[in-house]
């Protein structure tokens, strides 16, 4: 049974995939919560975990599972994270894994295991226990959309995207589901995102691939500036699709990265877009840093401040709050050489206030759902982008409610 | 005319000092918007600045002006900042020094200059020019605590602290004003303050003094992480009270430190207190690190959380997430050693929730106004603390608004 998926309408198949998903009442009644994504073969895996130095559970058991470079399946559930649960914490990801193992029969240290939800609970085992046998029977009865649903925490939509390419004259296919949508900072956030491929890819180059992919997409966005415990990105490649494996270097590698990037993309922006009580995304750009490190530096620290994502839920043009970040984000500036936009609305030339209709211009562009800001320092030829949400009432209500 | 204010119901002056604070519509009209603090004699001035690059045109000229180490007078205005003002900017913060200067018959290079409110607005230097005849002669017909007033932006209460001190048998007097309350992040904030002390302080000893005093105060608060383009501190010393200088090293030095420290300090609090939509003084406390560079960046990692302080807002026990922000900060951790407490209800042992009672407990002591979060990350010597506020609704009302 292949995966299906609706493209702007069409049916997507990811051959070689199965995926279930069920209630194991980890959250509350009603919501799928525990998901499988299994491998027909032993698919080639990359993966990247939080750069967190508190690691859950799952996370530091997925760390040395995929450090072979192949599994057969993924397990995850949602509401309970399994991070800051100790010794008992570690057993209950290992017992998860061996479980899933046993039931579809497979090697135990090829099964990825993780975990979103609150920290410092230990994981209802034996509710996890009970819905194991049900998750593996209907492993090939869901779609990856129920699996992209069963991740979710605070999220208000399930998040999905999905590409097809060619190689070597055969047809393949990427998919991929991510979850948000609190905690989420670069390097990486309480971000989950599982891809599937059918192409065959050499392991070398689908790990260099989808780390580029991940710097490119995932670490470019922020919500809150907080960087969790449980983040993990991975992507299986069943090689079913029947091309040569994609190696570094070739036409069809850059082809595929380039359609791995533009899914990752997809899904970080639809993560800021449903970041807790987001109400805009944001593209920050900025433009003649005197290198690049200095530019990312800039725009995350306009896309981190509290100042500036509550003026942007107030469509407040408060261009004084943007340079100020830049000014304390350790970026090289001139006050004197800065220039800001809104979109194509000039704000700011050479440090100062354009002055005219720039105020009522720019006020409208802040109105709209998606808009850019881009800073030009004149200083040299870095440039970066980071994407970012507002700050608004329901990010408090959400987040000072969460665990009640 | 010498300054007065009230301590306890105790009236504290110091000698030499005169004040003024007239309403020059920079803000909305019936609101003190300009003060003076006049000094009678050339007195030592110490002052520290805002670390943010772009600074404010203010602070560029009361850098060169307090460079030289003696001051006569100190003007600041609120509800604009003259940031992000460019030449125009730097010529009305010039031209208000040579007004105060002319009014009062003293060097123009002698008057330090600040302001706080909106960034890129030119200053209203009409309404300005004309207030200066009024505020200088109106010196020494206003209280330090109407310069406290003056001075407010969002702030809800003035902020003012004196201590009185001895030295070579010669009593003297400290008295400080600060304003806060967004945009507060160490090194510095928007965040104002001015000291006059009528003791006579050795120029190099003040500069030091009062440096490690703002290090150990101003620098550990912060509110939302913003660090602002208009900081500035300073303290002048009139030395009328007839003492000897007071010298480092000396017993007399000790005590005006621990004085200035203990006014620095209580000031600090008040802003965080007073801190945009704040509604608790949560002081956080790292030990056991490795050193007390990764206490500190540990204990602002936490500080400046947002799902930290929403949680805090919440009156929810969450202590998650603050070992997730520790863990991030880049300061090292065990995961498995880390302690947790919130004031003297241990939550976290070794890494793990303790269990039992401790989440009613600890839920109990958020529900106070003030309290501590102790981290003890058992790994070596290093301590520090920040004291930083909640994340509340009234935040983002503040901030969405602040323009309009």
């Amino acid at each position: 049974m292949d995966c299906e998926m609706v493209e702007g309408g069409k049916s997507v198949k990811v051959k070689g995939f199965r995926f279930s998903a069920v209630e194991a009442a980890v959250k509350k009644p009603g919501r799928l919560d525990l998901a499988l994504i299994l491998s027909e073969v032993p698919a080639a895996v990359a993966a990247v975990f939080t750069t967190n130095r508190v690691k859950a559970a799952p996370v530091l058991l997925s760390m040395q599972h995929a450090a072979g470079g192949v599994a057969r399946a993924l397990v995850v559930n949602s509401g309970n994270a399994n991070a800051c649960t100790g010794a008992q914490g570690m057993a209950d990801a290992a017992e998860t894994a061996r479980l899933v193992a046993e039931g579809c029969g497979i090697p135990e240290g090829m099964v990825l295991v993780a975990s979103t939800g609150v920290i410092g609970k230990q994981l209802p085992m034996e509710r996890i226990r009970a819905a194991i046998p049900p998750l593996v029977n209907a492993a090939a009865s869901r779609s990856m959309e129920e699996v992209a649903r069963a991740i979710m925490t605070t999220d208000t939509f399930p998040k999905l995207e999905t590409r097809q390419g060619e190689a070597g004259g055969k047809s393949y296919s990427i998919a991929g589901v991510a979850k948000g949508s609190g905690m989420i900072m670069p390097n990486m956030a309480t971000m989950l995102s599982f891809l599937v491929t059918d192409a065959a890819v050499d392991p070398a180059f689908l790990d260099k691939a989808f780390r580029r992919a991940v710097d490119s997409s995932f670490n470019i966005i922020t919500v809150d500036g907080d960087t969790s415990t449980n983040d993990m990105a991975s992507i299986m490649a069943s090689g079913m699709a029947g091309n040569a494996p994609i190696r570094e270097g070739s036409p069809e590698a850059a082809d595929f990265e380039s359609l791995l990037s533009g899914i990752l993309l997809s899904l970080a922006k639809q993560i800021v877009l449903d970041g807790e009580g987001a109400t805009k995304l944001v593209g920050i750009h900025v433009r003649g840093a005197v290198n690049e490190a200095d530019a990312k530096r800039a725009a995350m620290a306009v896309a981190n401040s509290s100042l500036v994502k509550t003026a942007f839920f107030g469509q407040d043009a408060n261009w004084g709050r943007i340079l100020a970040a830049v000014g304390y984000s350790g970026a090289e500036i001139d006050q004197d050489r800065a220039c800001l936009s809104f979109d194509d609305v000039l704000m700011v030339r050479d440090g100062i206030f354009v002055g005219g209709d720039a105020e009522a211009r720019g006020t409208e562009i802040l109105k709209k759902r998606e808009f850019s800001v881009t800073i030009d320092l004149q200083l040299g030829s870095g440039n970066a982008v980071v994407f970012t949400s507002d700050l608004s009432h329901d990010y408090v209500t959400i987040n000072a409610d969460y665990r009640t």
